[in-house]
């Protein structure tokens, strides 16, 4: 049988940055060059950074992507890189399609460029456009309908784009179009458990489609999603043959013994499962038979492990991509903040973490000492502004009382810190949790405020959890665990008036987050969520807090998604409603 | 010619409220049946309200829907008006869909429900799913594929559901079909010229089919989107026969003639363009001749006061709908505040609205002076909290210095409200205008703290505009003009250092605005912006602008859509991003 060197190139893109999204598949061709591989493969639309969102539409960028596309064909071939066959995702323009109502502007294509000898040799479009959780691509793409086999060293290569993989029938129109290898770029942001989904998905559309399946996928974060890479190969078998690490760039490179194009010429327009068919015949002869590689095959993270992960790379890429030097947080020694500040030490370094302890009359000593000893393990900057003399003076003019007098004393911390934001060039963080989030536990211009979230879509009980797992983490490897325990401990409390724990508001949080995860995550009614074994008139209580919360959450800062539904594009629903799920006593 | 009276429902739902719509639908049923209307067309999705978003997609509320459409129908008859057909918009959902990737969960169907006799005795959904724009059906809902023809009194009637309109082939289809009316329930937002886009649509539509036309539509707020009614029909030649009132509820008859049905009784699969046909018999005897009424055809009101009015049935549906008693805004004398004031006093009365004067150091003698004014034109309340002392007491503290000075004074005002909101049960609004949130020239958690903003699809010279359209309103009329001259003359300024304005950071406004209607609306490239005679440094600089301002205006508060692209749902773009429209010198 042939056989194919493939290089899967598992890169962190950035939105809008042609020129170093260029210079990133330029430099990785160069590395899969030096490798001895024949093809490389990079993620979905990884020319001009993923997802793009409207930008799609601007002619301006389609153009540039375009041109940027070309640019990079030429220079590969310029550099005596020529003869490797790369598959670059980028932006194109379908022809021909007029505008109108439901067509969006300019006909943009989720696209690949096969790129060889300079040139490119085969252009293909996402079939199946995402449309669904937090994708919104029937907005901004027109479908394709072609599905290109390129003959590559004598295998025949397909190739579809992420979603299309998803989708039952893309393999047998493979198998039709006698494939020896498909390919699939992908952007396809990290949630829990997402690994082995993906997995057996490659697994079953291999068997499916009798070909051995390089699945390649972006890394890093991008404003709400965070890319986990997870890029691998299984053979026609199924068998899984290499996989990457997670949540890092890597190159890895794969030897395949594949089947011999069988180099059928149907006509252009033969179609198979409703696609159009088309060929291009890059190189027939195989090449000489030589040794292969051992390729990794990389274990995945443990679960809390993972979604550690994924928060530390979402924090990092927001605030280095939007090009800020360092984050400033409130630390009220509680677990929220105190694990906020653990995630930015590790995504940032302390000598870019400054946490801001904003004692009141309320505050209680272990507040303090918890934060300050937060920041002796770690080694972010604490410093102290007490918040009396500001509330004092709002109080002189308002006298306000009950939670209005609450809430003023979170907003007057929001100040201070937005203040020294301001001056001192700082991104704030807001370190609510997906607990507080959903139930609208939090103070709107208060501990709501800043740029980025990075637990909004944690639950209490998994901040508790990750916080654990981060101290186990450090002293397995004989290092400081960075949570004082302390704050892992304590009651959680506001902190607001004397005496004040969340669970005067709040049932237990284990039984909140059941009830979250039921009416939320698998959007069952009330009934339901009562059939599970919760009491009535607390799923009621529960639900018409998530239900009223919403006009907060519009306003939230963003924070990476780490389960299937976060809140924000996740669900969509209006603020302005009246659907109550009716309990059967309604 | 059969002869046949139609009721155009134009009402005003609630999104969720099941029962509230269902009463609203009986009420308009025995109002059409006391005008002895034949047939009675209500709004798309009346039944559940307009739009639903996700929650379109929970198995408790499709149930409800459903159930809820064969309790009005039933009722009708319990009532004796069992022979009134009404076409009632529902969530329906769709049999037979596998669950799948790209399948909406639990297929639900935007549809109507045709009424007749107790029971609903045809249904059909939505062909084309809206998803542009403020659009995503697609994400919510399974496309139908069926034209209902149904015979009422001798008359082929079909329907098809707003976007179905929009698309070129359905006046086809239903001319192939033979109908001779043609009804279409419409959930169609306000937009600044859309009435002129409408009746154009509509009298095109019914040239092309052939057929007399009946469009309703939904008037009223729901969260950032206005429903202005507009409701119309044409005849078969293409001319008008009856409009009604905008931005009201309204009920109108008008009597068609039309031609016979022609009985045609293709296989129940015929297909006509790709749509299959379906027919129901409801009654073959035409009516007795009767004479006709003559229905309104009401003008359209003038461009600035159909806005206003935008503007104003905005707020007062979100504050109505969402449960407040009452709003706050701080008058700072600015034109902004003063207009959204003047908005405010129009949609809630006087008594509903609650202003505050923060003056600082800055401060000017008219800025207080203006505030005053337009409290003792309008009625509303004014209260005064000067901000010395609690800027003094953040400033002891912290010593800021330059911008962040600056956002301390519009933060202090901002906890002032805020906490005046919480203490008396105030809705905040946010002044800001679109001028300002597309370049970011405010300040987060200060001036763009609030619920709503009424004003914030309003650019600036608009702003001035309906400021003195509303003014010249009340002059015409009699009536004290609300808004101090002073306040629509003097030059803006956010007094937040001595003498600073507006023009100090921003271009004139004028010119601006030109800059932003290329650059957002128009999605022009910033070198093609240049193309229209604007300076490049300039275009730049606002391009820059624009693009960094998109993580405040994530967090803005909602606001009524006034134009084609208002901010939010109609322009989404990534906060982070680094795609720089390309200039020449760039």
């Amino acid at each position: 049988m042939p056989q194919l060197r493939v290089a899967l190139a598992q890169v962190n893109a950035r939105v809008g940055d042609l020129d170093f999204n260029a210079e990133l598949v330029l430099s990785r061709c160069r590395e899969a060059h030096a490798a001895g591989a024949h093809l490389v493969v990079f993620p979905e639309m990884v020319l001009t950074g993923y997802p793009v969102e409207d930008l799609a539409m601007r002619a301006s960028m389609i153009a540039a992507s375009r041109a940027k596309a070309e640019e990079v064909a030429a220079q590969l071939a310029e550099e005596g890189l020529g003869e490797l066959v790369a598959i670059v995702g980028f932006l194109d323009q379908a022809e021909g399609v007029p505008d109108g109502p439901g067509i969006p502007k300019n006909a943009p294509l989720n696209a690949i460029a096969v790129m060889h000898g300079g040139a490119i040799v085969a252009r293909q479009s996402k079939i199946h456009l995402w449309n669904y959780g937090v994708g919104d691509e029937i907005r901004n793409f027109v479908p394709g309908d072609v599905l290109h086999v390129v003959e590559i060293h004598g295998v025949d290569v397909a190739a579809v784009i992420c979603e299309d993989l998803w989708r039952d029938g893309i393999a047998s129109a493979v198998r039709a179009a006698g494939a020896g290898l498909l390919v699939v770029p992908n952007g396809s942001p990290y949630e829990a458990n997402k690994d082995d989904v993906r997995l057996d998905l490659c697994t079953r559309r291999a068997v499916e489609g009798g070909v051995a399946l390089a699945y390649v996928n972006l890394v890093g974060g991008q404003d709400e999603l965070v890319f986990d890479g997870d890029s691998l190969v299984v053979d026609a078998s199924g068998t899984l043959v290499a996989r990457t690490a997670q949540f890092v760039e890597e190159l890895i490179v794969v030897d395949l013994d594949l089947p011999a194009a069988r180099r059928l010429m149907p006509p252009p327009d033969t179609r198979f499962v409703g696609l159009r068919v088309v060929r291009t015949v890059i190189s027939s002869e195989p090449v000489a038979p030589y040794a292969p590689v051992t390729p990794p095959i990389l274990p995945r993270l443990g679960d809390l492990e993972e979604i550690y992960r994924a928060l530390v790379v979402g924090l990092r890429d927001y605030v280095d991509k939007n090009g800020f030097r360092s984050v400033l947080l409130g630390l009220s020694g509680g677990i929220d903040s105190t694990l906020c500040g653990a995630i930015a030490v590790d995504a940032l370094g302390p000598e870019r973490v400054f946490g801001v302890s904003n004692p009141s009359e309320y505050s209680t000593e272990h507040s303090r000492s918890d934060a300050a000893e937060l920041a002796r393990r770690t080694g972010l900057d604490l410093r102290t502004v007490p918040i009396a003399p500001m509330v004092d003076a709002f109080q002189g003019a308002l006298g306000l009382t009950g939670l209005a007098e609450e809430n003023l004393q979170a907003r007057v911390r929001a100040v201070v810190w937005m203040g020294l934001s301001n001056q001192e060039g700082h991104l704030v963080l807001a370190c609510g949790n997906k607990s507080e989030v959903a139930t609208g536990y939090s103070t709107i211009y208060g501990d709501a405020v800043g740029g980025y979230a990075p637990i909004k879509d944690v639950r209490k009980t998994l901040v508790w959890e990750l916080s654990r797992w981060r101290n186990a983490y450090a002293e397995a490897r004989g290092e400081q665990p960075p949570i004082p325990e302390n704050a892992i401990s304590k009651p959680p409390s506001a902190e607001l008036r004397p005496g004040q724990l969340d669970t005067d508001s709040l049932p237990p949080y284990e039984i909140l987050d059941g009830i979250l995860d039921a009416y939320v995550e698998r959007d069952l009614s009330a009934e339901a969520v009562v059939a599970e074994g919760y009491d009535a008139a607390l799923v009621e209580r529960v639900v018409t807090l998530v239900d009223r919360a919403e006009y907060k959450r519009r306003q939230y800062p963003p924070g990476p998604k780490v389960t299937r539904r976060n809140f924000g594009r996740d669900r969509r629903v209006p603020i302005t409603h009246r659907w109550r799920e009716h309990l059967a006593d309604d």
